[in-house]
């Protein structure tokens, strides 16, 4: 076991990070001092002394992962990039939740330099951590599959802080299992286990026995407890010999309960649930402070040759980077195939051929918008190694099994339908969508990587603080949701969506697409695959619906635009017969067939109708003001939206005068063909919709 | 233990019942059979032996409530409910998953007789079935509260079947959790350990300690294990024995593992991952038929023996309940009070007083609407004994305590900042608020208590599916939810909600209140509490708002009008002086104080302006097409929306020509006032917006 280095001066550092933090809540008047004073040891050891990091390059691919899953901390962290020379200056711990600040409240992916993630909402770093600890063995299975345990550039841990309210959260119950059950090695979590939460003492809520429940998931399960001698000891020795184990046991995740008092040392205001989210007040800062040896007067004091000492990280980071880099320069040397593709990787480029793998469905027959989807990604597979994915237990429904390939689990886990292999690229995700979520967040964070995770839409509101979190992080996670409208049919109305759509539309920053037809599907998928600044979810179909028969360009006369169309988000995709719409219907999905008859039988009555598919409304705003004019010219009032759910996302769209046809009601139990006729869902519908919106224009 | 009378006619009932099931999926097509096949021994145990149930009156209080978490096998329910006598008939059978039937997809509180809660969204009813036993240990401290255990007509059980789905999603998770803390001893799940879900055997995703993990949550765990033997038998009395050592457990609640063979005894599709989701075939259907000894060429066939014997469950259900109805009768003759609360809550009636108790907020204060939130639930506290609630560790922050009240939590369970006490009304959901949400469902669906719970508002995202069911159930949970802007601050965009409002609105049947000011919140509250009909959230401000002003009736001139017209929804707050508004401003909660400063700054200016306040958009459609005409009358097109989220809700409301101050992105970390500047939530924009609507009716 590696003998820990710990000198007077790296006490006196965590004593700088505690009053650090302290001082800077007091600054602000609002944050959580408690954690970060009470954390401090724990962080200083990772920061300092444990994790393989590079201060001066926060994206070097072979650092330690630091996930701070207790969000609220933030200054956990800030404080540790401040004092090991990541870029923070105590100028930025002053401005701590302020505006424009480099120190938000919680801490953000992308605006901060050595913030791996977002992270706040209780839960989901840990159940993100995880998605890092699959990533890292995926990265590894497509870059360096043969080297020893241990020895590959690619290795390296991931490590977590995470507290009583992560624990308690559903999201990492079911992510932990997934963790336990993949046997994650590399994968580290200290539990801050305070006993204290916003109610004060948990025992009014938390009474589980969580050792217990982590052996349950088969973690290796360690307490070290500062309490045990009835004095509180900070034994960061202790704690490092339990990480030391931690990462010697290579076939297990491991969960590090550290019994901590939290605020300590504050005099009064420790072990409270006041000192966790609130300032210490003046008269108790001066108390730590004196507590600790510091002047009560000063603030914001760090002592040179503190910030010396714990600045040797740099020289620390270099040169195991440097290290490293010897590693890294074999494998490539040895390894050109693996370097060209982790070279285009983190170029975020797709490799060539991806157009040309598109399968091309043939106009005039039907099928599901799932069942496309499964071609497509079944042709892209091979072509693109790095994309990777699978179900919560719905593959079959999903249609997300890349065929031939090996499930992601450990061989021991194979079944008679599924083999197993460490470097599979089917994921399972068992019933446990928000888990999915969650990992396939963290997978996009960890690497260059692309992933999807499948369920029903409507399940999709069991992984909303997931698909947030990726929107708010703009990381490119692919969700792929099935089974979108009422259409279902017979599962009844737990199981229809009716809102998700608009629901989902209103996430900032998240593509919800919804392809019209197998080719639509297809352009999807590589649109979606092109991009990286978000997550993108696609909505597919369970029934049959017809595939277009289109030309090759845009839609002229009676001709359909190509499919490739789709990458715009909204697109003309058969225009009035002479050009000028009367009327404009704005359709999505299995209803834009609906659109096309419908427009059918008004040129029969002489009223010109255009029909625009907009597989993904935030695609189509990224358009110049010409093209969307040009689409949706605004001299043309009268307009129709149909999609089978709510009209919330039309409403603006089709304005005061337009009509929308849609359900606003809960679904029902029966065949999906007389759903739609009962629901009104129907060509007929939508040409009563249109007369009556040319009507409203006289 | 009572010793179980099972006969050959219970084996062929128990044949006939997976007969049925088979038949009613061939017949529509699709479903699930396999469950309800192998299910039927221990449903058969439930509904013909173990429960106390009176066929014949499914509201009757006394009764053992009985939730099918595993909805896709509704049929396992349907079957009994069949064969039981409460209702439904062969015909209904027949009718499986088709327009208008009594049985569909998945079992629907209120349609089907005998069902006490919609399922099929996993985890729901095992995580709702905690909220039961919560409510009936709460009842039994409102009507009886000194009964010796076991002897109370409020004393009984709440079985659950739950599946592999149920135990992999993390509301159950979080909800075991709390169960087990709780020590809810009349809690009985069996959790069908079938190893089988839809992407086949679970060991590809579940292979955790299930045992273990119940064990960590302080439940009575027993296996009960059909396979040990290595034949399969089903060995009905274990399992009996298992349930009666449950229920002889009153202090723990129980698991019991039931491990089987789905769709046993299908000759060729028992255990396997298609029998779970999808018609057994004409052939296998005839040898299931073969193998149980039915005529393989005859459907739906029910032997007179059968149901003749089966249904002497109604007369069983006669003499139990007459034998429950001397004890409550005896009952009520000594607790004539209590029994008159328990007369007032079945009629679904509030007590006298409740407008008296509300507390009249001064105008020209500032108050923030949590702060008013929980003075009036201080206030109505005592007058409503039925109200309890509490919030997911963030009590303080949401003001939901019930001061000097007990918190219902198992004595020894005590902290110093709170006392327990197993009928307290003060919840403590820790750090789980979609548990939470599944708990308030149970709670509302056991019995007529009104409980409700907070958390911030962002975080409904986690309770989502929770609010959804209830929605969907029309269940009068109620939900508190604080912080309702980006004026949260300084914790940032993980917490700052900018869809929650829009995307809560847009489930259906769901009532979102957002009150303008601490009267709109006592009128808010009293409406909610009055309503039965569906659940309510109430949308509060962290930050301190203006109380208005108020005359006595509605506005006039420059006098605001009574808050008593929150109950409608939407209303005129303060007019146009002279009552002709050339522009209406339509604003909700903290932001119609920006519309009053607005309509002022335009008056200086010789524009009219109306404030409209919509404390409850689904109030206000319910209101005459007269009264929304008089709010909001069509011919002033004129418009402004003032809301901190997005416009959607609006888009429709203020029209084309129409204008939003809203915010479209995600929010930042600072103090609430730079936020509201920076994201243009000010009086300048309002008065801004107000100009360019009227400009745009040129």
């Amino acid at each position: 076991m590696a003998q820990l280095d710990w000198s007077d001066l790296d006490n006196k550092a965590v004593d700088t990070a505690r009053v650090l933090a302290a001082d800077a809540v007091e600054k602000v008047g609002n944050g959580h001092p408690g954690t970060a004073m009470s954390l401090a040891p724990a962080a200083y050891l990772l920061w300092n002394k444990v994790m393989r990091r590079d201060p001066l390059d926060d994206q070097w691919i072979g650092r330690d992962r630091f996930i701070l899953s207790v969000g609220h901390s933030s200054l956990t962290q800030y404080v540790q990039l401040y004092l090991n020379g990541y870029g923070l200056e105590l100028d930025d711990l002053k401005a701590l939740r302020t505006w424009g600040s480099l120190t938000p409240g919680h801490p953000e992916y992308g605006h901060t330099k050595g913030v791996e993630i977002t992270t706040g909402p209780l839960g989901q770093g840990l159940a993100s951590a995880v998605g890092f600890a699959y990533a890292s063995r995926f990265e590894r299975g497509l870059f360096d599959p043969n080297a020893a345990p241990g020895t590959s550039p690619f290795d390296h841990f991931v490590y977590v802080i995470a507290g009583d309210g992560d624990l308690q959260e559903g999201v990492t119950a079911e992510a932990s299992s997934l963790a336990g059950h993949q046997q994650l090695g590399n994968l580290i979590a200290i539990y801050d286990s305070n006993q204290i939460s916003i109610e004060d003492d948990t025992t009014i809520a938390f009474t589980e026995d969580v050792a217990k429940r982590y052996e349950s998931y088969d973690w290796h399960v360690q307490t070290v407890d500062w309490k045990k001698t009835g004095v509180y000891v900070e034994d960061v020795a202790a704690l490092n010999d339990a990480i030391q184990a931690a990462k010697a046991v290579t076939d297990k995740p491991s969960l590090i309960i550290l019994k901590t008092i939290i605020g300590w040392p504050s005099p009064k205001k420790q072990n409270t649930g006041k000192i966790h989210g609130s300032a210490l007040g003046a008269d108790e800062l001066k108390g730590l402070k004196e507590v600790l040896g510091f002047d009560p007067e000063k603030s914001f004091q760090v002592a040179d040759e503190v910030i010396e000492h714990t600045r040797k990280a740099v020289a620390k980071g270099a040169a195991e980077r440097a290290e490293w880099q010897k590693s890294f320069d074999e494998w490539a040397a040895a390894n050109p195939e693996n370097k060209k593709l982790l070279d285009r990787l983190e170029a975020g480029q797709l490799p060539d051929g991806v157009e040309a793998a598109l399968p091309v469905f043939e106009g005039g027959t039907e099928v599901s918008t799932r069942a496309a989807s499964g071609k497509v990604l079944n042709a892209l597979g091979p072509v693109i190694p790095e994309l990777w994915g699978g179900s919560a237990d719905l593959a079959e429904s999903n249609n997300t099994t890349l065929e031939g390939a090996k499930s992601f689990v450990p061989a021991q886990w194979s079944t008679h339908e599924w083999t197993g292999d460490n470097y599979g690229r089917v994921l399972h995700f068992g019933i446990r969508e928000h888990a999915m979520g969650a990992i396939l967040n963290g997978i996009a964070l960890h690497g260059k990587t692309r992933a999807y995770g499948g369920t029903f839409l409507i399940f999709s509101d069991y992984m909303r603080p997931a698909v947030r979190l990726a929107a708010l992080m703009k990381v490119p996670s692919i969700f792929v949701w099935t089974h979108d409208s009422v259409a279902l049919g017979e599962d009844g109305p737990t199981h229809q969506p009716i809102e998700q759509l608009a629901t989902l539309r209103a996430i900032p920053e998240l593509d919800v697409v919804r392809p019209a037809d197998a080719n639509e599907v297809a352009y999807a998928w590589k649109t979606i695959l092109e991009r990286r600044n978000g997550p993108a979810g696609i909505a597919l179909t369970r029934q049959n619906i017809p595939v277009f028969t289109r030309g090759e360009g845009v839609a002229s006369g009676d001709t359909f635009a190509h499919a490739r169309e789709t990458a715009k988000g909204a697109y003309i995709l058969v225009d009035a017969a002479n050009g000028k719409p009367d009327v404009i219907f704005i359709a999505t999905g299995s209803e834009v067939q609906l659109a096309v008859a419908a427009r059918e039988q008004l040129a029969s009555e002489g009223i010109h109708a255009r029909v625009v598919s907009v597989p993904c409304l935030e695609w189509f705003y990224e358009q110049t003001a010409a093209y969307q004019e040009s689409v949706l010219p605004s001299v043309v009032k009268a307009r129709v939206s149909i999609e089978a759910g709510l009209s919330l996302t039309w409403d603006k769209i089709v304005g005061s005068t337009g009509r929308s046809v849609s359900i606003e009601h809960f679904g029902a139990s029966a065949d999906y063909k007389t759903l739609f006729t009962k629901f009104g869902i129907t060509t007929e519908a939508a040409v009563q919709a249109a007369k009556e919106t040319l009507a409203a224009q006289k």
